[in-house]
């Protein structure tokens, strides 16, 4: 009963906008501790009026300037602004944590910004489900955006941007063999291109290669995804590619059939995501002994046994 | 009885090297077919003999003509080499194929080469796991040397790499932001680095910058990354490359302890990958009528309900 009282008033804290109650929620769901889900379950109905913007792009295209230059242009216009920087790429430290620190220092404190990076936590997984939920408690705190932030190449990546409204790839003029190495599939998520730091040379050829890429593939929904530069340091281009976010914005909102399928692809997703982890938990705190994992993944480096034979035996035990 | 004498007869060929059979079976774990569970307890006695070498960085970092020339060298001392390029960044198209195409007119002709293209199909994931799989047979069909190359800033990248026995990081000189850029995870999985595209401007900066790192983040195995100087496209730096990894080898050969952590790792995290895969299938194939996941995600999309209450119930329909 006390629990549930602790819950609700944290709750009641997160749809006020209490920032200390956000973080600790937002931990809770880092850590998939065990009063997340409910409180997730109660702020769902108070979420879903956020626009949510991925922006992803290769590590050094300058992500994090823009996303600073977008957040100071939305401040200026009166609205709040979450950020999630998703940094996949630290499965040791748990990094993520540069960004931060830099960040702190011209935006954390303007109460109308909330600044969080997200990191994976060892090979459970679940980053992208966590990801999914920050949103939510930062949609439910009445962030009227929020930008997700990712290194854009991982199958991770591609699922956290694909939960976003509309999504930003960030190109840099001349990168290695041109836009082509951002491979088809990047290609296909993007809503919006930026060339960022577009005062550099070989930007008209990568704008060149960029729209060629795009006119040979056809979007199913028919949208054309314009395509911005912007020299992010310099603050230019920040007012086109908001206005170019708020077109697809526009746009979505005159075809609902499109919309629906996007927003019922994300939602699966995330059940599915959400699933997988709680099964793959499940397993391990309820059929398997402490260390028992540990003692199987032995056997298997010693070739006593295969992967496939330990993982039909845990099933086994689940009675599945 | 029919079946078992088709698989047994499948896995005798891909011990004895036949391509045709190595492809077959590859496709067979990409997707996830039910014959491939067996195939691989089959053949998983006849594995731990190549030297697994993962290569990873940034998309237009000359990976693939690292691999190449890499490749080529070991042929050269008549060891038979498998390539494995990971994709992920291709949701839609499944993508992957443009290496593939180009790769074909050099070295398919090569019968000591074996060379396979795998992407991510779709958002049940199994990328990691389909691609430890490809591994596994590639070693067991008498590939001396097995090479998985990908893009590498993603979790599945990083838990791919994870897998090699030695890892290989390219950067290129002044990419981006430098390679503080690269994030602390992954400096951490690199065994060796490699600077490519060397005859580039600031390839002094870079390595400068890239020993300042490494001199910061201590290893527990003890190991001092080297930093290597390639050009791939002018085959500059390959001897260097090879004899690193040679030497990486040789130093996991004499800290037994480290080298079985390591396995042990990879072991555990093959386990939970596979688990994974196996339980998410199960409650899909098992509880689920056809649509019905679809119908739940629409619910959750239109908020009559909440990802939590209905995993909640997918997981009560299964018993646990």
């Amino acid at each position: 009963m006390l629990r549930l009282q602790a819950m609700n008033s944290l709750t009641e804290k997160i749809l006020s906008g209490d920032k200390r109650a956000i973080g600790r929620a937002i931990s809770a769901v880092e850590d998939a501790r065990s009063d997340a889900p409910g409180l997730l379950k109660e702020i769902f109905p108070h979420t879903g009026k956020a626009l949510v913007i991925g922006i992803t792009g290769a590590p050094g295209a300058g992500k994090s300037t823009l996303v600073d230059r977008l957040a100071a242009h939305y401040r200026a216009n009166d609205e709040r602004v979450g950020i999630i920087a998703v940094d996949p790429s630290s499965p040791f430290t748990g990094g993520a944590l540069l960004g931060d620190r830099i960040r702190m220092q011209s935006m954390a404190t303007d109460p109308g910004i909330f600044i969080r990076s997200m990191a994976s936590r060892g090979h459970l997984g679940g980053l992208g489900r966590a990801t999914v939920d920050a949103v939510a408690i930062m949609d439910a705190a009445g962030y009227n955006k929020v930008i997700i932030e990712t290194v854009g190449v991982g199958q991770d990546e591609v699922d956290v941007v694909k939960a976003a409204d509309v999504t930003v790839v960030v190109l840099v003029p001349g990168m290695g063999d041109g836009v082509q190495a951002m491979k088809a599939g990047i290609m296909e998520i993007g809503d919006i291109f930026a060339i960022n730091k577009a005062d550099r040379d070989g930007v008209l050829r990568t704008e060149r290669e960029l729209e060629m890429l795009l006119s040979i593939s056809e979007r199913p929904d028919g949208w054309t995804p314009p395509i911005i530069k912007t020299v992010a340091t310099e603050n230019s281009g920040t007012e086109a590619l908001s206005a170019a976010i708020a077109g697809f914005q526009a746009f979505i909102a005159t075809h609902r059939e499109q919309a629906d399928g996007r927003r019922a692809n994300t939602a699966e997703h995330r059940i599915i995501e959400l699933l997988r982890e709680r099964l793959v938990k499940l397993a391990i705190t309820k059929v398997l002994a402490e260390k028992e994992l540990r003692a199987m993944a032995q056997a298997v480096a010693d070739r006593r046994t295969d992967p496939h034979s330990v993982v039909d035996e845990i099933i086994g035990r689940m009675g599945l």
